[in-house]
């Protein structure tokens, strides 16, 4: 059956989605016209989800558009953005209206949440696949990047770590779980919250940024190149859930925290100088950050310690790579 | 084997691209960093090309690169905007080398030709697809949308209709096409041209404008739904190429030019009072528009005449539909 591209997101895309003032044309013209205030700068961030490399055949289709949305508004977050506007790329194998209802759902909800508008996209046949590019806007000059940490700067991360790692190990029969905790990781895996709103509030504060999504240690070396430094960290403050602490051992709860991805938590430096605002202007945060080391001069060298003394991975993982997919193929 | 994401951008994507002033980061961090001018406003486009969809496993990597900007482009064109910035989600079921380097050729190429950076995107593991957003920008309000035309505006078209339809019929074995007529309708399946000098100098002049991606009837019935008129078109004035008038009967000829898709030229409309500023605009310009019809006050009416008798198409076939592929998947 053809089934017109354009009954497609007229059916499922173009209504009852927020709409901004900054969106002069939206859905249903070759492209979307918008603006960005005079003062701003625009951040523009890419990922893609793939049935059977980032979600296999059971995710709920509620959960891949809330994930390929919170997943690019947790890089906006690390630059320090405000989302704007988001352009989607739905790749579907044949349409299924349920799927698609509980999709559109999912990637309203979130949208929603952050004021953030579909303003336009593709919808082809094919492999299922899903490609969000998010839109954002900062103040100029402001972007949080990942080459800005100094020795003598203090390291943070959001949340806790590891959760979804654990959930998706017990998807795959690779650990056992309690069922509350299932449920509880579940969420952390299906719907993560990206932490948008401090993002944008360690403008001016935080010196460096990156958003935990391949583990937190794949991820900080990111920083500590970009910027040519190095990094302690004290495993004894390392943020975990009942969930890893009541599940696992210490060294495999700190071994999922430190490599497992799909976290989408913030890990950022805050130079001494700037430590008096960041406390005031986090006391009141839900997700509080946590100080877990500081930023040396040694280039790229990252030491872990725990109760004072060297801690070394179990394993020689050291975080997610695409391209060694933990998840067989299955969709 | 795992592959590195990063590796991956480093060694095809970070190197000897286009660079442009207006990025302040490209490349390399959680998201790009731009700039719009004061007083410009900003369009966003996306498309995506999924293999055995909209090109089989003989589609050359170069090809591939080129046609996915070109695609985003000749939305942007028919908005009137200038280039600025694409994304690139990459998705490949193992890393070719090869495959790679020929599609970075042609991604670069047609980025240096139209003055376009690359500033991120994702690649992942799956079958292979590519999706690009494009990025341009115009002076604020002279976006040119689909819905400003009116009756007794002049309607236009670009370049030779039906070539790269044409050659994916001989690619299929569909049709025989001589060898030089081959040739050169395969360049244009393969590499179109998008219309971008001409979509930007039609700000202000055109009424309406499309880009023809889906066939000219398909694609210009959005301006005549979006517009609430009518169109009559005189076939006669229809740009046909020689591979088209020299292989095909007329009436199948007439068929591929207001039927098959993948052409990227513009349909556009100018007022009569914008006639003149359009002679003297398009006098020198390589691929001259060709004035075919005029708008009609009947909404959603199209009117088609041959040497001024009412003509019909052979089939119901009325331009190309997503999730109703020509090509059979063989990726």
């Amino acid at each position: 059956m053809a089934f017109a591209e354009f009954d497609l997101i007229d059916t499922y895309f173009s209504q009852r989605m927020e709409q901004r003032d900054d969106v002069e044309l939206g859905i249903g013209d070759d492209g979307a016209v918008v603006t960005v205030d005079a003062g701003n700068q625009l951040v523009v961030v890419t990922d893609t989800m793939v049935a059977g490399v980032h979600f296999d055949q059971d995710t709920p289709a509620r959960a891949i558009g809330h994930k390929v949305v919170a997943v690019n508004l947790s890089d906006l977050a690390a630059m320090g953005a405000e989302p704007t506007w988001i352009s989607l790329a739905l790749t579907l194998p044949s349409i299924d209206q349920d799927w698609l209802q509980g999709f559109t759902h999912g990637l309203r909800e979130i949208c929603e949440y952050y004021g953030c508008q579909l303003i336009g996209g593709d919808t082809t046949q094919g492999p299922l696949a899903v490609t969000v590019t998010a839109h954002g806007v900062l103040p100029h000059g402001s972007a949080i990047k990942r080459t800005g940490a100094k020795p003598g700067d203090w390291l943070y991360v959001t949340g806790t770590l590891g959760d979804a790692g654990l959930a998706l190990a017990a998807r795959q029969r690779r650990q056992q779980v309690s069922d509350a905790h299932y449920r509880r990781i579940t969420d952390r895996l299906y719907f993560p919250s990206p932490r948008v709103a401090l993002g944008q509030s360690l403008r001016g504060v935080a010196s460096s940024a990156i958003d935990v999504s391949d583990g937190l240690l794949a991820d900080l070396r990111h920083i500590l190149k970009g910027s040519r430094v190095g990094a302690k960290i004290s495993l004894d403050e390392l943020p975990l859930s009942l969930a890893l602490t009541e599940t696992l051992t210490q060294d495999q709860a700190l071994a999922y925290a430190l490599t497992s991805g799909d976290d989408y938590e913030l890990c950022f430096t805050v130079p001494e100088s700037q430590r008096g605002v960041f406390d005031t202007l986090v006391a009141h945060t839900a997700s509080k950050p946590v100080c877990i080391g500081r930023i040396t001069n040694e280039a790229e060298a990252l030491q872990l310690t725990l109760q004072g003394e060297p801690w070394q991975l179990p394993e020689t993982n050291t975080g997610y790579e695409h391209f060694a997919s933990p998840i067989e193929p299955s969709v």
